[in-house]
């Protein structure tokens, strides 16, 4: 039963299922769902889909989390990044007809749900963290600018292609004369409505008609609504598709499909890098933001068992004509200021999504597409902060360095290359770092026991004793130069020199190249007369050079402090 | 001109060359010419290429060397392992003429060249250090196996090619049926007579003729030149052609062309990749004989100027026929032992192989490929030696299985897949283990001021402060594993505990995503009332921490050293 738990935690909160965790859970279900809608059709058009295909990626999807997923007031479905990964992944393929592009998207969601499952049986929701915050956060803007760059072509109603800034920008001015007037008016309405609403809409209700805070901010959360109900109504009473107003058009009134979305291998083999960049990046994005509703609330979520619940979801939504979805920010902070207790809530929101696939749709034929690329503008420009450029700057130039390599491929050449490069930009600053060690001389801190820098403190050192402490692992890629660094420094005083300690409390491992270097480094001061000691050599590090033959030839001793090594070595041979 | 002198080497002991240096560099020069003539055809042989290809190499190389190289000793031109490597890069190119074959290995020379330059000017010699030295032995090992493996064709005299084992193999048993009797005594003879001399010749000689040890061992190490000179007397007194034995043939004979070897664009960019490779190799090799046998002189190299040597070397091989060279260890060692003073001795070499490439190719004529077969295995058997495997699986599984790989991809895919599978994998489980730092939690050795683990040492403890000590770097890739292990440390102890300090002697570097780390636990401990401190954070983080917010947030103090935290928190607010 434990282990039906671990991995249903829906037996888990389902058993102790209560009276008022049901109320709160279906109020936060009515107003998420109020909120999906217009989401779900903006994201399916950013992902270049017909726009019930959003509405269907966010009903099973929703259940199959409330049957894996440990957050709480996690809401999943399609969200502004992996809806444009989406898109710059079946963009390279060249599929012209629709039917096929919605299954390659299908197949997309598919693979990626194959994949996070096998991550989370083999519990590799460690690899997470190999995505640091800043570059993260680099992505997630840059990855913002572009979609609401991507999605001005909708405002002024031309058209343009591309995933990268120069395209996007090169297609637009090449199709400027195009320009329609009256979708630039439905666009600046929506536009303003939509970024009044945001800023101004919760304060107005609070204080003109005295609505408590929590209601005035939930109705301003779902304020798109209000957008699309309004904009619906001017194109249908003006008829804007005469006027060359792009709309939503006929959108299939029924349940989401059931079957496998079949492509070719060619289509298949070319989606899988992009499937696993999404599977990452999704997951990363998904459990960030469970991990600060978690945190709120002094709940704990299992990295592992999202990504099973991830993996489902995915699945759920290739089997059910859906494409990638990930646990949203803007969906999960409506579902959790609403109230929601359980993932029961999820489940809700799907039954409330499957009836608006099935009465709701025929109302949105009049529905602008400016409309929608005004809600996803809106949206996503809350995700963009380029302040994380300068807390980088500030604090590291490598960090910095990582963070701009991100945003500028991100922007100049697409979604993939960013992350990318910004994983790998990240590894090698770091192995170049501990390439590149720093190495203190140090001598004893009068009054104490304690060893700092000789160059930073005021401290008492020997002639005949010089101590190095070496602020790194030794491993290869530094073995050789921490050879260089300790004979020069003997080479200084090497007449009155007799004896070398290198001190180890921040060594935390020695490898078999580095082994070799002290075997080196030992040789060569036995060659002037000099002894090699070690301190402060930790336990596991310890454990290791028991394994090779280095202490049965070093020369000189290992202490357990280097207050031990100093007292015994200064009043050593000379005296 | 200290400039100058730097750049050329040649200027500073140019001005000062002495008699004795001239006499042991002619002595030198004349025994190595002799060893290099064999040498040379065989490696040229094992590249795929015309005999006299390899004495072309070997002759411009040796002058460029000369005037850019710092060692004293190192004698630069055709060896196995980059033979091999050649022929591996330009097999999949298909090219069925041999002048196109040529002129492709002549581009190689050329690219590695201009690469090994280029690095040299961008005083890159340290990319050599991420070669891990047991990877560099699994490489060795492995390639000269597979090098020994691929000249059994000869032996037998069937034909075969690939460039891996099971390729190798496989090719050579479906032509099994066509051995040839004649080419396999040959063989025999040349085999058994090769190994005799470098068991058994030195101390033959030093024995029954008192001959001095080390004219004897020079004699011995010339051995292939008595092998070569017994097959081709018999080769041409029984007309062992005509038996069907596999002979050099006609040999152009004249001065080393000079031309750049015109090859098409799509072969340029295919040799792009494997050219890195090759200088990256060539350079190890060569810069790791160099520094062996400059410390036996107590003299110095400079790895940056050795790759303009090395770039300049191959520059030089590719403008002159020639194809990938670099410093051999037992050409070095053979100049070294034989009395090399200065880098002259490989221009006076350079002079003896123009006279060979003039005067002596015609004899070569009936030389059986088989003798050159049987040098090859001979010289690179020395090269094999499995005993790395033993000695990384006693120190570590991590250096175990970059071995491991190394050698089991070079065997079975090839050289290139070999090389690049070993450094990433050596990055990778470094990363992998940074990433699951050592966290011990310490306690006070009595009767000093040392922390140690209390699970291995007799240590003092307070159970109102927990003090870890944290064996890692804090970067993005530990940074929430961090986090976790802290706040689970702290729930053990929730009732008693008001401090908990992280001793940070190890800690070398926090990146931005660490940073944040720190403030998510500086939260979360506040929330559950404990204070969090830092101890004996170096001299560079604590520069770096200034620059960012977190220690207008920390709750607790920094103290210098752990034994000042300890003192003051033991005592502290419950008292």
């Amino acid at each position: 039963m434990l282990c039906v738990k671990q991995h249903l935690p829906i037996f888990d909160w389902g058993q102790r299922y209560s009276k008022s965790e049901l109320a709160g859970d279906l109020t936060a279900a009515g107003i998420v769902t109020i909120m999906l809608i217009p989401q779900s059709l903006a994201y399916a058009l950013l992902a270049g889909l017909p726009a019930q295909v959003g509405i269907y990626a966010s009903i099973l999807p929703l259940v199959a989390y409330t049957l894996f997923g440990t957050s709480r007031a996690l809401a999943v479905g399609p969200v502004a990044v992996v809806s444009l990964m989406t898109a710059s992944a079946l963009a390279p393929l060249g599929i012209s007809s629709i039917t096929d592009y919605i299954a390659a998207a299908g197949m997309l969601a598919l693979l990626s749900g194959i994949m996070l499952l096998g991550m989370g049986l083999l519990r590799l929701g460690v690899v997470a963290n190999f995505l640091s915050h800043p570059v993260i956060a680099g992505f997630i803007t840059a990855s913002g600018l572009l979609i609401a760059v991507g999605q001005v072509k909708h405002l002024i109603g031309v058209s343009s292609s591309g995933h990268n800034l120069p395209e996007i920008i090169e297609t637009l001015w090449s199709n400027v004369g195009d320009i329609n007037l009256s979708t630039m008016m439905i666009a600046a309405f929506a536009l303003t409505s939509l970024v009044w609403m945001r800023q101004s809409l919760a304060s107005v209700l609070q204080e003109r008609l005295d609505m408590p805070i929590g209601l005035a901010g939930t109705i301003a959360r779902v304020g798109p609504v209000f957008a699309i109900v309004g904009t619906v109504l001017l194109s249908w009473g003006l008829d804007l598709p005469e006027l060359g107003v792009g709309v939503v058009g006929v959108v299939p009134t029924g349940l989401p499909p059931f079957s496998v979305p079949l492509t070719d291998w060619s289509v298949l083999s070319a989606l899988i890098g992009p499937a696993a960049l999404i599977s990452i990046i999704g997951f990363v994005e998904s459990v960030s933001v469970a991990q600060t509703l978690a945190a709120k609330r002094q709940h704990r979520i299992d990295p592992n068992q999202e990504l099973t619940a991830l993996g489902a979801s995915n699945l759920a939504s290739g089997l059910s004509g859906g494409f990638p979805v990930t646990g949203g920010f803007s969906r999960s902070v409506v579902n959790y200021d609403a109230g929601a207790q359980t993932p029961a809530a999820g489940a809700y929101t799907a039954i409330g999504l499957l009836f608006a696939a099935v009465y709701l749709t025929p109302l949105l034929y009049f529905l602008p597409k400016a409309t929608l690329a005004a809600t996803i503008i809106v949206a996503v420009l809350s995700l963009v902060d380029f302040s994380i450029l300068k807390t980088a700057w500030r604090y590291s130039k490598a960090d910095f360095a990582a963070v701009a390599t991100t945003m500028l491929l991100t922007l100049l050449v697409g979604v993939e290359a960013g992350v990318a490069a910004g994983v790998l930009i990240s590894l090698l600053l770091f192995i170049w770092k501990t390439s590149r060690p720093h190495v203190a001389e140090v001598g004893l801190v009068p009054g104490s026991q304690h060893f700092r820098n000789i160059y930073r403190h005021n401290v008492l050192t020997d002639p005949r004793l010089v101590t190095l402490r070496i602020d790194e692992s030794l491993y290869f890629a530094n073995a050789r130069r921490m050879e260089d660094l300790v004979l020069e420094r003997v080479h200084m005083d090497r007449d009155s020199l007799e004896h070398v300690v290198l001190m180890c409390s921040a060594v935390n491992d020695i490898d078999l190249s580095a082994l070799e270097s002290l075997e080196t480094i030992n040789q060569r001061l036995n060659d002037l007369g000099v002894l090699l000691h070690l301190s402060e050599v930790k336990g596991p590090v310890m454990d290791r050079l028991k394994c090779g033959h280095f202490l049965t030839k070093l020369t000189g001793e290992i202490y357990l402090s280097q207050y031990d090594a100093y007292s015994e070595l200064k009043g050593g041979t000379a005296s």
